[in-house]
């Protein structure tokens, strides 16, 4: 095999969920179907790379120093809803229950994979939820073991700060990841979200 | 979302088998864990576009005008066996039973998607195996409707010119795809092949 081909097959395997054969059905589909699509595909990553940062304030994906939703005047800056990952954000923006802000922690404490407290950025979001202006933390972290533990700690570590902190409520099915959960649900547990 | 990661978002769906909440989860993945494999597949990607073209003489994917394989002075001339892809081809290669050369069609007749001779570069098959030295075609299609119905069709065509066609033998179980066969079974259906 000509030695690029096998490079972009090796590559390929970096994807999630790509195996070795799937990557080389991905890579001749691409040499022989679709080389517009690599291209486009190659030009897409380099620019991502290049440009998506972290916000400043919440810690989602941005191009910019804060990321739209954190610079919307129209939020209410009262509220703050912590999250595991932009997908989860973009649920619960769908749901149109919650006007407050985000932050995004990109993960969740998981001590057998070695995810700790600072690999989702746990000290960036006691700075932000100590601001003076947020008055209440909603954590909706996933109800899987780990999301409820990371949700649990949160919980903890910011209720000894003084802060009020309250959990979405048990509308959500038990293990189940909010990315694939209807947004009827999500919404019925926003509003009967609890103190923890 | 930020832009760059709608259009790496996007993009990445132009792989095959790959939908929108795969191409998220990703875009997420790279971007938040692994960069650095986020910018070789870029670099992988860029380079086989630029690099990787058709062998002149088998049509497989080179780097050359043509391939190793074509330019292997041990290999038999007089042997050509035709495939659908190079993925056939390594198979076939790992049996250790073939000593020719190879044509890599890069596809099957399929006229109900609108895959025609010319789409598998016939008239490019019938150039090369009627250059005076080839003596006998293998027909190694897969033995699915459409890999039978090509290795018909090759033959008929290559017959009218006087060449001596032979098809791999029904080791190969009915139905399937020599992708997914083991080394054993292709070699005794190697070893078996016959006249059409
Ligand atoms: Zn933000
Ligand atoms: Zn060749």
């Amino acid at each position: 095999m000509p030695s690029s081909l096998d490079f972009l097959t090796e590559a390929l395997r970096r994807l999630p969920g790509v195996g070795p054969k799937s990557a080389q059905r991905m890579a001749f589909h691409l040499l022989q179907h679709d080389r517009e699509g690599a291209s486009m595909l190659s030009r897409a990553l380099y620019q991502a790379v290049d440009n998506v940062h972290h916000c400043a304030l919440c810690n989602t994906f941005a191009e910019t120093a804060v990321c739209d939703t954190c610079l919307d005047e129209r939020r209410d800056k009262t509220l703050l809803c912590v999250v595991e990952t932009p997908a989860d954000q973009l649920m619960i923006e769908q749901t149109l229950t919650y006007k407050g802000l985000y932050f995004v922690l990109m993960g969740r404490l998981s001590p057998l994979d070695g995810v700790g407290p600072k690999d989702i950025h746990l000290d960036k979001l006691v700075g932000r939820a100590a601001d003076g202006v947020v008055s209440e933390v909603v954590l909706a972290t996933n109800f899987t073991n780990e999301g409820e533990a990371t949700a649990h700690y949160i919980s903890e570590m910011l209720k000894a700060r003084g802060l009020k902190v309250s959990r979405l409520a048990r509308g959500v099915p038990v293990g189940g990841e909010l990315e694939y959960v209807d947004a009827g649900t999500i919404a019925r547990a926003m509003l009967d979200r609890r103190s923890t």
